[in-house]
C-alpha cells in the first residue's frame, strides 16, 4: 500500500498567503529570495493540483487575520506577535491575507479556524476536522518554513499523525531557517522529507 | 481575599445567542419554559453588567456559525452536529447566531473562535487567550445547561480553572437537563454553584 | 457495515477499579447499590470478553494513584481532588487502585497515563495512543456515571471518536447520576448508548 | 518587576537523564562532545540550585521509560520512536531513564506524566500542574536541543507561556542541532534566550 492513500491523506497547506508569496505582500521581500530559488509557488500549484487530481483532502491552516488592538492586554506576545502588531502583518480584509491565486481554496477543502502563533494545530479545530474525514497522514508545505511550518509538523507527529514536509514548497527568511528545518529538524522529528516531484511520482 | 479578583476572573458567556434566548430563534420555544421561568436574560444581563463594573473581564465563546455544507463528509455527527445541519441552526449571518442584544459584546471583551460541538475550550483558543490576560477563574452562564455549559465547565476544571456556573443565568430544553447540570453534575466536578444575587453580591 | 468494525473500535475502560468495584473498595458503600442493581461487574467481564474474541481493542484509562503530598500548592482542587486528598482514596500501591480482577489488563492493551480529575483524554495520552492503533471508535464503560464516564465520553466526541455508552456496565452513587448520564446527557452529546447485550450482538 | 517572579516560574528540566547527560548513557556518546564543550551539567547544576534558592518552582518533563513492546501495533513511529526501541533507549528501571543526580528531583517539585515524544507538554499533565501552581512562566533546559527542547518551547509558547531557553543548560548531538534552536529558532518564537549566567543574575 502506498504510504498516501487518497482517503487517508490531506495535503496541508500552512499561511499560503500573499503575505508571504506574491509581490505587495508585506513579507515577500524577506521571502522573495527563497521562494524564487526553490520555485515556491510553482510547487504549491503542482502539489496541490496533482493532490486533487488523486481525490487527496487538501486543508488550509491560515494566521489570524488582525483587526486592531487583537494583542492588547496580552501578558506575553512573541516575537510573531509583535511583529504581526508592529508591522501591521495580516490585516483582515487585505491583500495579505488572501491565499495566494495558484492555491486557492475550494468548496469541499478543509479550512482550520485562523492560528495565533505558529502551529496550525494550536487552538484551532484541525485536529477535529482531520479526524472527521478519516486523515491519519499530513503533508505539509507553505510558509514560514522554521515557525509555522516546523510547528505544525511537531504538532502533527505528537498528535499522531503520519507527518510529511514537501521541501520545495516551502520559503523562509533565509537559508538558515530553510537548513534548521528542512536539514535537522524534520529528519530528527518527522516521517519524510520530499520533493514535489518524489511526493507527486508516489501518488496513484 | 475574594474567590474572584477582577484580575484574574472571567465572566465566560456560552452561546448566549438569539437562537436560543429571543423570540424569533429557532430553538426559543425550547428554552422559553426555563429561560422564562428563571429569568435567564434578565440574569444575564445583570451578571455582565455587575462584572463590568468591577472590572472583571467578559469572554464570548460561540457556536459555529454555519454557511452549508459544513458538515459533509464528516464520519461521526453527533446529535448537536446533526441538529444544527437538519433544523438549520446557527446560520451564519441570521438573527439566530447573533449574541443577545442585552449582553452584546464591548471592544476588549475576549471572543473566542467558534466551537463545532459543546465545549467552549475544544478546538478553540480561549484557553490561549484566557491566559493571556491572566485569568485563572471563570463564572460560566449561556445555553444550554447539560451540553455547552457542562461541557465547557468540565473542561474548565481540568484545564486548571476555578469553574462557577451562575445557576439561574443559562438554560435547558426541560427540568431534567437544568437539574443534572445544576444538582448532579456540577456539584460533582465544579467549585461553585451561585445564583446571580450571590456571586454579585461576592464582586467588591 | 458494522458501526463497530474491529480494527477501529475500543472498549475503554475508565477507572474499573476495586476502588469502586470490590468489597473493601473505599467507595464501594457508594456504589454497591447501582452495581448490585444493573450488574456492573458482570457485564464488564461480558464486554471485555466478547470484545476480546471479537478482536477490539481494550484500552484503560485510571485515576490517579495518590502518593501522598500530590494535592499541595494546587489552587484549585474541585471536589473530586478534596475526596481523594481528605478519604485517601486512589492510594498508590492499594487494593483499591488495582483493576477488578474479572476485566484485568492483558498484555497489548493500552494503559494510558493516570488522569487526575474526571476525563480519560485530558492530560493524559489516551488519544495518542488510540490514534497510533488507528482506533476511530470508543466504546465506555465503567466508574463513576456523571463524572469520568461522562466527562470522558464528553471529549470523546470532541476529540471527533464515535462514542458509545455501555449503560449496565457503569455505577454511580445514586440514580440521579445514572440518570443524569444514561438519559439525560449522552443521548445529547454522544452517539449511541447500549447495553451489554445490545453491543455484543452488534458484533460480528 | 522581574520577568521571573519567584511565584510564577518554573525552571523546565526536559530530559535531564543519564541517558543523555552521564557516562555510560546509552546517548551520552552523541551529546558528550557538545555538553563538554558548554558544560550543560554543571550550568544545569547551578541554574537549579540558584533556582531553588529564589524559590522558584522546579519542574521535570521526562521521556517515557520503554518496558517492552509499548510501540507495538502503532502505525507511524517517527524517528525518536524507532531509537528508542531499536537502541533499546530509556529502558524503565535502567541507569538511562534516573534524571542525573546533580540535579535529582525533591518533594515538592512538579513531576510530569512521562511524554512518548519530545514536547513535554504532549499528552501529559504538565500544563495542568503548573496552571495549579498558578506558573505562567517556564525557563526550558535538557536535552536534546532540536527536538525535546525545541517542542517543548514550542508548546509553551502555544499555550500562552513566557518561554525562555537556557542556552548552555542544554546539549545535543551536534552543533548544527544546538545552532538550530539557539540562533534560527527560538529567537523566532520564543520570549528569551539566556545563559545560566543571566538567568541566574535576573533573579532576586
Amino acid at each position: 500500500m502506498s504510504d498516501y492513500p487518497a482517503a487517508e491523506t490531506a495535503v496541508l497547506l500552512v499561511d499560503p498567503l500573499n503575505e508571504f508569496l506574491s509581490d505587495g505582500g508585506k513579507l515577500y521581500p524577506y521571502t522573495e529570495p527563497i521562494a524564487n530559488a526553490v520555485g515556491t509557488v510553482a510547487n504549491l500549484k503542482r502539489l496541490v493540483e496533482g493532490a486533487r487530481t488523486a481525490g487527496l483532502t487538501i486543508a488550509y491552516a491560515l494566521h489570524h487575520s488582525n483587526t486592531g488592538g487583537d494583542y492588547d492586554g496580552w501578558n506575553f506576545l512573541n516575537p510573531s506577535h509583535k511583529g504581526a502588531r508592529d508591522l501591521r502583518l495580516f490585516e483582515a480584509g487585505s491583500f495579505g491575507v488572501q491565499v495566494h491565486p495558484d492555491v486557492a481554496p475550494q468548496p469541499g477543502d478543509i479550512m482550520a479556524r485562523e492560528h495565533w502563533t505558529a502551529s496550525g494545530f494550536a487552538g484551532t479545530d484541525l485536529d477535529f476536522l482531520l479526524k472527521q474525514r478519516g486523515i491519519d497522514r499530513v503533508v505539509i508545505a507553505g510558509n514560514r518554513a522554521n515557525t509555522c511550518i516546523d510547528s505544525t509538523g511537531r504538532y502533527a507527529v505528537e498528535l499522531g499523525y503520519h507527518a510529511t514536509l514537501i521541501s520545495d514548497a516551502i520559503a523562509a527568511f533565509s537559508q538558515d531557517e530553510m537548513d534548521a528545518t528542512i536539514n535537522v529538524n524534520w529528519p530528527s522529528f518527522g516521517h519524510a522529507v520530499l520533493t514535489t516531484d518524489q511526493f507527486l511520482g508516489m501518488l496513484g
